[in-house]
């Protein structure tokens, strides 16, 4: 059972409930969170509901949750989670009061100090990038990135069957030397780990491969870009912006003559297939990974096929049994490298 | 004449001189600066040649041209400029040695310690977007990215007669307080500008419109967009990845289906205009702002028409008087805010 904040994001609580019936249809066991007065005659047959009688405001602080409001739904998730009555936890609420419950409630992975948040990336040559942090952790110190670095090696292994996850540095270049202060401390610290592994294998695992720019990475150069995160957030949001100017350029150009709008009348069907692939909703949210569970946070626009996503998103994750995973790969490399 | 190193670039000097025949043709006045022994039978009748024996290889310190090869073509055009023989300098050689040389051989604007590379990419909207440090100051205390705001609203004004541009702070987030450590302090001080020019007008003269997130700067929140070289050239090289994957995607899913091609074919128009609108070759290149000159480094990959561009870029600076326009806004703003 995946626990759903029913009443979290723009468009809670209708888009949230469409979106847990479209991920039950396909299969995905849901429970909504919230308050089930208000639920009351929108949940369809078949969903059931945990009540949870309080909401968090996205104007409110993020300690909310723990502090003022111990009923919220954006809480109750992780506790069905931590009490083994449910999965994963998934909201498109408040995502620093996500954030501060799932670390509360669940708490870190042992060796894990600041838990980032992840996500998927398509690449250019049909593979997947994950990339981290995307914003959890603001200032990073260059321990810190190398922890994102373990992290996201142990997901690409447990969720995406990479053999051996090929882990880059986000950088302003390739060689050695390149980065800001943190960037080049880390490439020192992940360099002498890659080092061990090569001499000892088994020691780290990690097969570190420098730094790597972000059209490399997207081209296919690495499995996980690791990176602080205001640049992750930088990165994942100029990707957003990217493709929506790349649209509308294309849309214009193509509404410029007769021709071409006849043309685009007999692409739709490829035009549809491309929005399918590249709108972010497809990916579903981002993971706060190294808390003990899964946790996704939804966008907070989210609409029912985006809400479906980042069910299907956390129940991914369980069935490849993330967590233990992470347990055992993790805890052994962040025991000092 | 704009100066330009006939040995920069991957491809040069052949891609140089095509480029700079294109941009001759355009109405462009061109001088090559290279090795006239070695460009002899390759340059076509009509344009002219400084000769300026040595060439700085990528592999080579930054410094090489200040230090080791004073006749080296990457520092000559530099010298025309500072000598009045030329108007500009464009370069698509090794990016380090480029800015040593502009920096030391035309020197920087009164009140700029550390000038920035700037960029122009296509906005949502229509409009432009004013993008800096690219990736020349990689490191940067608040103090640093406020004096790139002042130069961003400068060549706004100069170059895209934006008659009040938005000056924006790239973050995670809108609201105060979001951003890495060197933000949050910027946004104080910047805030403290804008402020000033409310009570006062004329005092700061900048229009500080907050922390900007990409995908709104990219939609036209902002003219102007103010990050430090580390995040600025991650973010440049994400939308340039970002428009190679969606285009791979595209060409993809409308090669699936036998009508699609048919309309693929009929496309191509629309296709080509696409590509010319998003391919940064067609922005030309950065620009070092803030010395005394116009200085343009193009990209290493640069192809004729990319050479081209870079040469109408650094024309168009030129002819808007950037240099005289910088120093007689940016002296009295930069002399304490």
């Amino acid at each position: 059972m995946i626990a759903l904040d029913a009443f979290g994001g723009d468009r809670a609580p209708e888009a949230i409930i469409a979106g847990a019936v479209i991920a039950h249809r396909q299969g995905v066991p849901v429970v909504l969170v919230g308050n089930a007065e208000k639920l009351r005659g929108k949940v369809p047959h078949g969903l059931t509901v945990v009540h949870s009688p309080d909401t968090v405001e996205m104007d409110e602080p993020a300690s909310t949750p723990l502090r003022k409001k111990p009923e919220s739904s954006i809480r109750r998730i992780f506790e069905l989670v931590r009490d083994g009555q449910a999965t994963a936890a998934v909201t498109c609420g408040h995502s620093g009061a996500a954030m501060a419950c799932a670390l509360h409630v669940l708490g870190p992975v042992s060796g894990v100090t600041r838990p980032p948040l992840a996500t998927v990336v398509p690449r250019k040559d049909g593979g997947q990038l994950v990339l981290l942090d995307l914003g959890a952790n603001v200032d990073c110190k260059a321990e810190l990135l190398v922890q994102f670095a373990v992290l996201g090696d142990a997901y690409a292994r447990a969720v995406l069957r990479v053999e051996r996850p090929r882990v880059g540095l986000l950088a302003n270049g390739e060689e050695r030397g390149k980065g800001n202060e943190q960037v080049k401390q880390a490439w020192d610290l992940l360099d002498a780990m890659a080092l061990a592994e090569r001499a000892h294998p088994g020691t780290s695992g990690l097969h570190f491969v420098g730094n790597v720019e972000p059209l490399e990475a997207m081209r296919g150069e690495c499995d996980v870009l690791v990176c602080d995160g205001f640049v992750g957030n930088v990165m994942l949001k100029t990707v957003e912006g990217t493709v929506e100017v790349v649209a509308r350029i294309l849309k214009e150009e193509i509404l410029r003559r007769g021709s071409d709008r006849f043309a685009a009348w007999l692409l739709s069907g490829a035009w549809r297939r491309f929005r399918q692939r590249t709108t972010y909703d497809n990916v579903g949210g981002a993971l706060l990974l190294g808390v003990n569970g899964v946790a996704v946070v939804g966008h907070g626009r989210a609409d029912a096929r985006a809400v479906a996503s980042a069910l299907r998103f956390a129940h991914g994750c369980v069935l490849a049994g993330l967590v233990p995973q992470l347990k055992a790969q993790v805890g052994s490399r962040l025991v000092k490298p």
